[in-house]
């Protein structure tokens, strides 16, 4: 099939061929290019929420409740569940076919998990490319969840549109979980299992943080929820207050989504560089001996680096 | 002071020489890059450890514990504690002044704490010069202490020689932290408050996996140690360990630092790629210019990185 094909098959609503369209952006060659190139004109209409907290915090069962929450009201949506098991386990297919089982027949959810790569970076990128298939298929609402809370997730979830940070009381976790450069980008809190002991003193420290924290420019105070995921308690209030921040207009949202962009076109600009340098600057083995240099002492990866650059940029 | 004077200090032994090299490679400007390349030369002498696992699991009590017993021996010790504090709170350098306070008038221990930038692979990168300027001080061990368990963290123990990887039992944490990415890089595993109930189901639980993965080309079976690092219990066997697998011969040490050092030179060849096109390749505005028309869906992020990489690369 051709990627245009294949484009015409995701914007017309074919799960086949949508599931096949992730594999080709996951595996980022140039395939992928031409197919994300494809879309893209069609893309910008989904509304692309990301969802993090510590393990255990109950991100997945809040992840399927809000699904139902918002297949209840007539959205579509694509759950994008972002899993750091190793690749050996095969841990993320497994967990895909489970959950699946929840919303069988039903063609308003679409659950796909993506198994962390190793490659720094690498995630955040494609974990945003998978979102704009998503969203060129003509989902609603794209919902990305991590597994964990550190940088690579903050950065996964930076390239949503708004995000949801979701704590438990009592783990002790809650406020080291919260540290952990989260602040910086949670638009909503949420304290799943409000019924536990020490739901109060969770919300009070989150509290706490935001009294520190300088007000954004976009002035949007993040409210602090409670939900208890499991008994569907709190899933309402928790969809409206989305959609109140949603609605305050789109200028916010396409401030951050040039963000976005900005940062995907200088990681791709420097992939396109890094491959130009291995294929057309440094002769055969020439990186090996600059490794051995280095490894005698005799340069440092600052020396190799500028000339390396230097050859890229001089024009003879 | 020149960047030759201060590496000549810092080579001396000279500890406020010390904590402003390590502001100046903290903030990688020219001088950093630098000061790297004057102290480059006099490293590789210092093994660097790094020890990770989830928050709770009590690194910060092990990596205090690991420096006394290294002191014993009569081993300098610097200390790297890669905080992900958010930088409004301060709390990273609230945290060194407690901490230094165990080891204060002890010359052969020295403690820093670095706080997560929020620049994704800047802080492998940071931790990674801060380790060099600790080598060339001629510290015989850095220890890489981290908070949490993220492909951040994992990252950052990956700059090091080897990577000793802490659970505790029975937070339920334990296989999920396992799973994020650090089963490939431990070569030492360690089951701390191992005096709590659940300490053998976790031991089993690593074992497991272990038995699922391939062994390393390397031979190296990594160890399950237990540890109370509270009273002390288990310290001594851990260094013991730590010690057998640098033993094992200088090979597998250099092939690791081969790796890091490929992995360095990209890096800063693509920070030094993106500047020139920032400075040079872009028209004032241009980039502006181009996210606008990526965000009227004109154009997307990779054909706006590949029009860039061409201007870059092509000479006329």
């Amino acid at each position: 099939m051709t990627v245009d094909d294949l484009a015409d098959r995701v914007r017309a609503g074919d799960l086949h061929a949508l599931a096949r369209a992730i594999s080709v952006v996951e595996n980022e060659g140039p395939r992928a290019a031409a197919l994300i190139a494809a879309l893209h004109p069609h893309t910008g209409r989904s509304t692309i929420i990301g969802l993090t907290g510590p393990p255990g915090a109950g991100k997945s069962t809040l992840a399927d409740r809000l699904a139902g929450e918002w297949r209840a009201r007539g959205r579509r949506v694509g759950i994008i569940a972002v899993d750091p098991t190793s690749p050996f386990t095969g841990g993320a297919l497994l967990g895909d076919r489970v959950r699946m089982q929840q919303h069988a027949g039903d063609e308003g959810v679409f659950i796909r998990s993506m198994a962390t790569r190793g490659h720094l970076g690498g995630l955040a990128r494609a974990t945003g490319d998978v979102a704009l298939v998503l969203d060129a298929a003509g989902f609603d609402i794209v919902l990305i969840e991590t597994v964990g809370v550190g940088q690579d997730e903050v950065e996964v979830v930076r390239t949503a549109d708004m995000a949801i940070v979701v704590v438990v009381p009592g783990t002790g976790d809650d406020v080291q979980a919260l540290k952990a450069g989260i602040m910086e980008i949670a638009d909503i809190y949420v304290v799943n299992k409000a019924d536990r002991e020490g739901a109060d003193r969770a919300a009070a420290s989150i509290e706490a943080l935001l009294a520190l924290q300088p007000m954004a420019g976009e002035g949007w105070r993040p409210p602090i929820l409670r939900t208890e995921a499991t008994g569907g308690v709190g899933i309402t209030a928790l969809v409206e207050a989305i959609d109140r921040f949603c609605a305050r207009g789109p200028e916010q949202v396409d401030a951050r989504r040039r963000l976005r962009a900005g940062a995907r076109v200088k990681d791709l600009l420097s992939r396109r560089l890094l491959v130009h340098v291995e294929q057309s600057v440094l002769a055969p083995g020439e990186f090996e001996t600059l490794l051995d240099r280095i490894e005698r002492r005799e340069t440092d990866p600052h020396d190799v680096a500028a000339s390396l650059a230097a050859r890229v940029i001089e024009r003879d």
